[in-house]
């Protein structure tokens, strides 16, 4: 890449880490709200700071920030963020306060450093770079940073339908992406889709003395039959009939792109404290799991007396929040649909159903010119690169790039395996986000060839 | 019963109700320790008043409240209370705050009125009667309340091992008992055991992210898996092996006393708001059921994100709360061995089982003399009782009764219906209060008899 932009992202790693830390030492959660017309704020300070004109989109939820920025080229490279993070969950399982960014060990801790407040700040940098060395942007620019990816871009599509101007560009680097501190920059062209729901149950006005047992239904064991029959314990596989009847079938090249994956299985065991994967699942056979099947998760459930010591209740209200991570032609409005059947079938019309999110998969385009010029960019920074054909997770890409047919693409410089995103102690290794700071630029020059 | 005695405690019912609000308007919770001993205060300064000498027995846990007084004859009526209640969960369910203890619609409203701090207030106010009209009681009486009662009474068995002089007596009232305010007097002579055990498994070392949900355990679904082997979702039945092996056969006389049970079915529905018992139950199979079989209650399960909104992780722990009630001969440790084998004979060695109470069931002779004086008392103030053989709770009696055959009857003031004990709005009426004070006296006058 450039000589003097890589020079100048390498002498001000500084300021380059203290961005990150304002950014993320602010609470931005978009499951409770708290934080988020804060967060706007900084963000839109760091943009004016740039010389950028943003503005705000009221969405009907949190609001979307767009910014554009011009550059010698006519090429754009598209930034989509978040600036929402994830609940930090109980604090007492940090090593250092969530919102209380340090570095310690070479990595930067704490909420939002990993997932994305470091894909917002590595493209800032990168600005930054550019403009000190050059007084301008190789290609144009524009920031799009939506505020509600962790509960499932609930408003993204009706702001995507009503600003198709907005989001068009060469394509887009999609948050940020994964880059183990030794391992190959790994490239993402697709990913799973998503359908949150949560299923609840009531069984009487309210709980009752558990010495009524044996005649007064429980909602507690409702919910537990009826969750038994969605999966199977012994293949995992997801029961409800008709669940993989459009799952599209692997490729050459799906199969083909596993053979580089440097996804470190030992490693990642040992990071989760786990025996095993799900069934013994090893190799090429769990990468096939990770990436390509559609699974089904308990996020969470509750019901009855959960705090400390004994109490004999029966528990008139029960719910499980459950999501579902699709792969391309798994339509989740179907799904839901067959939920609804399956459930009605076993007896459980009882058991209600609130969708949270449904978005499907997204695959995009790996020979795109914007892919080809991603593709240069990272090996010429790193020598070699790692391609997937899809994320084992949601980013929501299909939304901004369907219509248009833009190319998207995720990379950047989280660690899949390690930087504990939605989890606690999130964080980031300062070199693989000052490398992130050097893809963005790096990226930029490529893109104004093209 | 005697008439003078009857007359103080109907002219005396608004210090009656005085003296249940102050017991009952300080929080005395088991379970969290909160109030404790601030309610032991409370309690002793109420004996201390009437010229009693309490003495505190320390158990490890919270102390055991002794305190007798001796009465013209020779015969020593029991009393069986505990000073602790149930956590008041949601207080935004209760009609006014669980501990502002109110008189509304003809009935007294607040945590423990009716479970069990009516019985204490109940056995004072009797004691006030017979003290004011006659200067002496008609027999002996000695107090034994404890504090840990609705976590499973861990520490009484140990006290009652060591303290066997202290139990010795000619009957006890058991806490308190049954009537609905039009229906008959209950009396109790037997119990359900209790077991109440968590089961738990932990499956990571913390949560992660969902989108490793195709090959990452999750403690959610193992839980769920461990409990689908647990309970038939169709019968209702108990499915670990031998769970049933020592039930006692029923007599005739268990069959025969259903018959006037007064148990109101499509009351107690409305009451819950429930359209119907498990599997359809009614008439005298519901009560067999209520009264006679072992259950198996899930009270409690958690796992994961519960809070509002999204989150997408897999749970690395998960927990359930279950509550088996036991009938006679089956041996609580037993049962724990047997599902201890049964999760290892099913794979699921890695799902811990916490014990946190474990009693037998229990039954006391209705024949004896002290059972007689209290039918004899109670249907000469009623004109009829309704007897049980087995309470389908787990009052603990057979603690204080079995090794020395002491007997032992639940009988007084509590709806089984609908006073909501262990729920919110729990409630007693004024008026089988007031019921409860004269039963107590009159048992003290039938019992010096005998």
């Amino acid at each position: 890449m450039n000589k003097k932009v890589e020079a100048y992202i390498d002498s001000h790693q500084a300021e380059a880490v203290a961005l990150l830390q304002r950014l993320c030492s602010q609470k931005s959660i978009a499951a409770t709200g708290e934080g988020i017309s804060e967060m706007v704020e900084i963000v839109l300070d760091e943009l004016k700071k740039r010389g950028m004109e943003p503005v705000l989109y009221e969405t009907g939820g949190n609001p979307v920030i767009y910014a554009p920025m011009k550059g010698r080229s006519e090429r754009i490279f598209g930034f989509y963020d978040h600036y929402d993070v994830q609940p930090e969950g109980d604090e007492a399982l940090w090593t250092s306060p969530p919102y209380d960014i340090v570095v310690r060990d070479g990595n930067i801790w704490g909420r939002g450093v990993a997932d994305n407040k470091n894909g917002i700040a590595a493209k800032l940098c990168a600005i930054d770079a550019w403009l000190a060395s050059y007084g301008e942007l190789p290609c144009g620019i524009k920031f799009l940073i939506e505020g509600e990816e962790e509960i499932g871009s609930p408003h993204l599509q009706s702001f995507a339908d009503a600003h198709p101007e907005l989001l068009a560009c060469d394509g887009y680097n999609w948050e940020s992406g994964y880059k183990e501190e030794d391992g190959p920059a790994e490239i993402v062209f697709g990913n799973k889709g998503l359908l949150y729901v949560e299923l609840c149950v009531r069984t009487a006005k309210g709980d009752s003395h558990s010495y009524q047992a044996g005649i007064v239904p429980n909602a507690a064991w409702r919910l537990t039959h009826a969750l038994r029959t969605i999966m199977d314990p012994e293949t995992y596989k997801v029961l409800i009939p008709g669940f993989y009847d459009d799952v599209r079938p692997l490729t050459w090249n799906d199969y083909a792109v596993l053979e580089g994956d440097p996804f470190d299985e030992e490693g990642f065991k040992k990071h989760l404290g786990i025996d095993g994967y799900i069934n013994g699942a090893s190799g090429k056979e769990m990468l096939r799991r990770l990436y390509y099947e559609p699974t089904a998760n308990i996020a969470g459930f509750c019901s009855g007396y959960v705090e400390k010591g004994v109490k004999t209740v029966i528990p008139a209200y029960a719910f499980v929040k459950m999501d579902f991570r699709l792969v391309p032609d798994q339509d989740p409005e179907k799904i839901v649909q067959q939920l609804r059947e399956h459930l009605d079938r076993n007896g459980f019309d009882d058991v209600s159903i609130i969708v949270h999110s449904a978005q499907p998969a997204y695959r995009t385009d790996p020979d795109s010119p914007f892919a080809k010029a991603v593709k240069t960019a990272l090996l010429g920074l790193f020598g070699k690169v790692s391609i997937h054909n899809s994320d084992s997770g949601t980013p929501p890409m299909r939304i901004f790039c369907e219509k248009q047919h833009i190319p998207s693409a995720l990379f950047g410089g989280t660690s899949a395996a390690t930087s504990n995103i939605h989890a606690p102690d999130e964080h980031i290794s300062v070199k693989t986000y000052i490398e992130e700071i050097k893809m963005m630029a790096a990226v930029m020059e490529e893109l104004s060839k093209i």
